[in-house]
């Protein structure tokens, strides 16, 4: 099977409060929404924003709990940008986590959560190129 | 800022238990291992997963539970993809969520959840476009 992901669906309560954090914080623009879901065209797969009653009766699973055990990443192409991201995304309702300090592996990153509690991890890796379409390679 | 997503990450209880899901049956290849993570390069970003406590303690957060509200979904492109896929993670540690079966929307999907809970919905959506390598391209 191709190494491929196509979607990531995060649930969440009210979807104008989830808006404010990812197109106000973030800055990014929705592909497509409707009254229960949201997308984001990311780099190459997208970014869902689903009631979560409405996720948890896709799943067929309910008991859906948080914080869930994972983290999404952002990379950004400056240092300087962590901290400034990570206070942006805290203006817009999102919590920090962990201010921006300097990995084992090198770089920096810090940790904010959305407004549902979902963990975004804002980081700067000199060592994984981003390509100008986003796309990201590892490196070490 | 970018329309970007570098990594989504995965708390993982036994690196061994995860790594049969992941490459016993979807198939994959790391690109990295340690002790404690593993990463696969996927479609312009990384999977990484790693041990729920070590992703705890640089998230500076306690208290992650399961099933979080999230899941993320992997494309195929042929329909009978499906339900064989599905029972390929079901025969190498994952758990059948929902059975092969048609969405509002049109296509076939089910989920699976992996052997951490993580719930992975396997799909066949003809009006999302997959490029050779992987770019997946919201579509109506």
């Amino acid at each position: 099977m191709q190494q491929q992901i196509s979607v990531i669906t995060l649930g969440v309560a009210d979807l104008a409060l989830s808006k404010r954090f990812y197109v106000g914080g973030f800055g990014w623009a929705p592909v497509f929404e409707n009254a229960e879901i949201v997308f984001y065209q990311m780099n190459g797969l997208m970014l869902g924003t689903w009631l979560t009653n409405a996720l948890a009766a896709d799943m067929q699973r309910c008991g859906l709990s948080r914080p869930g055990a994972f983290s999404l990443a952002h990379n950004v192409r400056a240092e300087q940008d962590v901290q400034q991201l990570l206070e942006r995304l805290a203006a817009h309702g999102g919590t920090l986590l962990r201010g921006a300090d300097k990995p084992p592996s090198g770089g920096l990153r810090g940790y904010v959560a959305d407004p549902d509690d979902h963990a975004w991890e804002i980081a700067f890796n000199p060592a994984w190129p981003i390509s100008a379409d986003g796309r990201v390679t590892f490196g070490l």
